[in-house]
């Protein structure tokens, strides 16, 4: 994998470690506790997409970097995570981040394991999204992304681009700069105009 | 496979998307979130079997169509939601037809892949309710099937007759027959009699 | 796999079992429910390990014995659970035990396979403590090995010790004795003390 893409990657994973910890931090977990929900936040997600196109062991498993950037988060969360809060805006922006890489890296690696193109964007996705579900099971809430906000979308909008451009033998990177870019812009927007998916009317 | 089991198939995970979307709409969750339960409660149980037996990609995954049937499902419980409450007989009726059919073909592909008798009658009816599992999980409760009602034993029940027909060297279509008939049999008299499993005496 | 091993792998699985079941009959889980916590609790960590490794199908699903272990435990449990509560404190220690011994096998399982020392060590302490987490997630609560007791950490010791004696290569048996020692001494101070992991600060 190229440097720059291993580097945005391990971004994305400090991103939603940070927002794992955080989420245990609030629920009053220890350490240990702290630690696992900021691994499983930034790691979830590629290990099941890594399970189901049968990549065993997964990347975030048998690269220890990934675990070692979910630790780093983890402890600086646990000990500054008044800090780590009060920096809820820049946080949300490379949350953005986070979402719009993991889809095009991992709709790319879906592809590559040969599944077909409606399936590789939904694995994609699910590398995006699949963190912050564990994560909430784990805290035994509802998953937020099955309930609020333009999130899942934009991860999905971003993988879509991906799967288009290689059914049109576009470039790669170039299919996945526009794919991240995407989603990226789809999120901030969502967050900025503060754009929701509808609910059904409630049942009587 | 052959065409009469692909539609038998896909109608069983047309069924279970239907629970799994009545259920996220009931929890309130946004359109997204209502697919994403629609797709959980048809497909997991499969995809969990596929996982544990080593036959990944899983179908769910892999094809299209069950995925489409789920999304077909999960839009119309969205917007007419009402008249699928309205229905809720039928649609235990067919939930009972999915769960016999789900559990067959399930121990079926076990058995393919060479799991011995007994855990491939567990994976048979893992298929069948493993769904509904992930359902609730996502849901923040308590599986349903692990407290009530008489329908993991009707699963296992239908699992079961297919495992000795192939110890018997029965043919495997009309062990799958029987087998669907006493899981789909002993469904309905569950429904129709209320029959329950004991629960232990409560620790005083 | 020698005999001592299989049979204090088994003690082991009976052991979490119990932990399952029990939970299982405080939530007023019915019968089959009650095994299924049973089994859960004891296989899951395993189960997963395996998956993450690429051992498929699992030991636990493949060999007939885990399943048979858990259900004497399930049942044991669901028709005496006021004897088996009783016995509260030889349960913990017998805890610990199993505890022990999954956190070194799974570690020597994961190093077979090829991975790398430090994950290898994590995925031995996911062999012992990932059945109580799906044991806690499948009742709806967040699984209480994330916050509370020196219980992962005690696991961690164990697996370190099979770790580096795999760097240093020392003996297989040795190591493990030695880690086994070390994860049930830990726990069994930990008990006795009442340590705890530090929480953070509250959120104001």
């Amino acid at each position: 994998m190229p440097t720059v893409l291993l580097t945005l990657d391990l971004i994305g994973t400090f991103v939603f470690a940070l927002s794992g910890a955080t989420a245990g931090v609030k629920r009053r977990l220890d350490l240990f506790g702290v630690l696992v929900l900021a691994f499983a936040a930034a790691s979830s997600g590629g290990i099941v997409r890594d399970l189901l196109i049968g990549a065993v062991p997964p990347a975030a498993v048998s690269d220890w970097r990934y675990l070692a950037v979910s630790i780093v988060a983890g402890v600086t969360t646990f000990y500054w995570h008044p800090f780590i809060a009060r920096l809820r805006s820049p946080v949300l922006v490379f949350d953005g981040a986070g979402l719009a890489l993991f889809a095009v890296s991992g709709t790319q690696k879906a592809l590559a394991f040969g599944l077909n193109p409606v399936m590789a964007a939904l694995l994609g996705m699910l590398s995006a999204i699949g963190g912050g579900i564990v994560r909430d099971v784990l805290l035994a809430e509802v998953p937020t992304v099955l309930r609020s906000e333009l999130y899942a979308v934009a991860a999905l909008g971003g993988a879509a681009v991906v799967v288009i451009g290689s059914l049109l033998n576009l470039s790669a990177s170039a299919a996945m700069i526009i794919g991240a870019a995407l989603c990226f812009g789809l999120r901030l927007m969502a967050i900025y105009f503060n754009w929701h998916l509808p609910t059904a009317r409630p049942i009587d």
